[in-house]
């Protein structure tokens, strides 16, 4: 029935500059992937003429049209007062978007500002769906072969709810090829490019590249897939944590640890706690993280974690000598089973000839087994700490069963 | 002469998932600060028809229209021959542009493939414009009171070429209507619209309110903005962080620490080391920051941070008591002048009654003061944890000179 997408992105910050975008890309792709390219997309204010006149110039025939942003409570929300103008339709107070704003207001222990209610109102005649992440629910409006829906702007909140509402929506997936997602850690886009453009060929794929920091995802479809995955997963070996899409890094790690029965803990230098951050993002994971440290002063790896002023004075901070020692420290003083350590120059200071800005060394302690590794990382500050956060997590991932 | 702007992004690429855009977020930036603020945005594929309907539509009084995309010399670079279509122009080889291509050519050691002068070929009557960072020369070609400048869709060359090709254009920075950011921390967006709605009407301004788990910045230009704004600081007081549009709370915490030439170590539960990340994304934050604990499990708090067992059995581990412990504790194992501490429950699991996912004590030790903080967070496990970051960052903010 439906065919293509559009998508109307709604906010002031867009177009000022404030907020970087970050609904195009992702819905684009999701889409893509079921089978409703998305032919065009818009920006606009928070200005309900000009809100309603873009729903409209995106109606087409069989085409899902996706609006996301000023869905909330506040008087420059009015995204859904548009688009019961572009439809001449009146808004009305839904007695289950009621139901669903009042519930998630009580569950975040929010009260009941009256304000709060305007999110209730929609067109007559739309659906509301139960907004998973966050409290404005989701908007379903049909309007003869097309379909608009509406969601909130915030990423967390139109991810959360996209699937819910193209469902309720009746939009099925068209027969999409099965797409196979290889997530590895430790390895820079270009090199993984030319390492696996043989193997592409060979099995007559196209791969996309998915990078970030310390982290790539290759993306295959089509006849060849199998293969192509095959292959590469012979070829990359531990550097594959995981074919599953949602799976993270600190997910897989958690599973292996979880499987041996063993207890991790972390110190950390540059990273100033990006790996513990990670990890305890993962639900659960106390039953296989205890903590550790942030020793960001040569002071606190001295006296939390026992490193030698001496190997501070002769190696220097950035080192395997104080990775090591850094990694032993933190098993000693919380009598974990294993542990991971990293110490680097994220930049945009502090580089030398020797060692330059994106120099950064981790250690793992495990058992009986310790092991040092040196990473040369490009890019800026953030980029040098999440990519030392991956390798860190990554090299303890290997060395698991 | 010109007062806004509009952006019509070209390329099937950024519509497939395939690539992610900069140049909406970059230029809509760089064009707000020039006093040109962008009223719309457009995607289109690399179609001829849908780049001349959008450069058409994209046309209006006063507007500078900036195309980027599909200009290079490949058969899917198509923007030329649409800009040309939409003013029914033909296109001609500019000897100017001859000449900047291959020079380029040759600076790039690349020869002089035939394809590469499709890159010389422009509207006539357009201005070619000498591009510093690749070989497609941006293009400016007026229309009536409009302008439309069209530069290639790599961010290093679209970002190279933009101002030439402005200057060029004659377009000159105006007087810009200033825009006052009031950063807050603490505060939900529900209440705090809610709380400045009367000052809003008294001072005749419509605040725009831009929201992330535990700081909301509002966001006012205008007649009344310097109104508004006084009166907002005097409510809000100590919960307003920075009037900095770029200053982070924590870099605004770090300013504070070190004029008064301050210490800080942290302690953390729940946020699993988000505070520490948070801080050390700063630049130079080693001169207030010395690094501190992450205490996931009861054991750590106890064995790392001196936290009594009897406390954590009697009031439990998210508790003021464990909280002032924790502060405590990172004071005396790390020597810093202030510390802080984080502990609650951040979902999905954990909750009880008495204690509901969301639940977050923190407290701060500084100097002969301690203080202890109930906090009773609202959304998913990153929001509770996000918000309790901020949280604890903004209570020391608030107690520092």
């Amino acid at each position: 029935m439906f065919s293509e997408a559009a998508l109307l992105l709604v906010g002031d910050e867009l177009l000022s500059g404030r907020t970087h975008d970050v609904n195009l890309h992702r819905f684009s792709r999701l889409l893509a992937e079921m089978g409703l390219p998305v032919v065009m997309a818009r920006v606009v204010r928070d200005i309900p003429q000009e809100i309603s006149a873009a729903v409209k110039d995106s109606l087409s025939d069989q085409r899902v049209v996706i609006v996301t942003g000023g869905m909330g409570p506040t008087n420059d929300d009015l995204t859904v007062q548009a688009l019961a103008d572009a439809f001449d339709l009146q808004l009305v107070r839904s007695p289950l978007a009621e139901k669903m704003v009042r519930d998630k207001q009580r569950e975040y222990g929010l009260g009941m500002p009256i304000s709060a209610l305007k999110q209730a109102d929609i067109p007559e005649g739309a659906l509301p769906v139960l907004n998973p992440a966050g409290i404005a629910p989701g908007i379903v409006l049909h309007a003869g072969n097309c379909v608009v829906i509406c969601l909130p702007g915030v990423p967390r909140e139109s991810s959360a709810l996209i699937m819910p509402c193209l469902r309720k929506a009746g939009v099925k997936p068209r027969s999409v090829n099965k797409i196979i997602f290889i997530r590895t850690w430790g390895l820079k886009e270009n090199d993984l490019f030319d390492d696996l453009k043989k193997l592409a060929e060979k099995n007559s794929v196209v791969p996309g590249f998915l990078p970030s920091p310390g982290r790539v995802d290759v993306k295959v479809s089509g006849m060849g897939a199998d293969g192509f995955a095959a292959d590469v997963m012979k070829k990359l070996g531990s550097r594959v944590y995981s074919t599953l899409r949602d799976e993270t890094l600190e997910e897989a790690l958690g599973r292996k640890l979880l499987s041996a029965g063993l207890t991790l803990a972390t110190a950390e230098s540059c990273t100033g706690g990006g790996i513990g951050r990670g990890i305890t993002a993962v639900p659960g994971a106390s039953s296989w993280y205890a903590g550790g440290v942030i020793t960001y002063s040569n002071n606190l790896k001295i006296s939390l974690l026992g490193v030698k002023k001496k190997t501070l004075e002769v190696h220097g901070a950035v080192s395997e000598q104080t990775a090591l020692e850094m990694a032993r420290g933190v098993r000693r003083i919380t009598g974990a089973d294993c542990s991971l350590s990293v110490t680097g120059i994220a930049g945009p200071g502090g580089g030398t000839d020797a060692k330059p800005v994106g120099t950064v060394w981790t250690a793992v302690s495990c058992g009986e087994v310790e092991k040092a590794y040196l990473w040369r990382l490009g890019g800026e500050r953030e980029s040098v700490r999440e990519g030392a956060c991956a390798r860190a997590l990554g090299t303890l991932f290997e060395l698991l069963p």
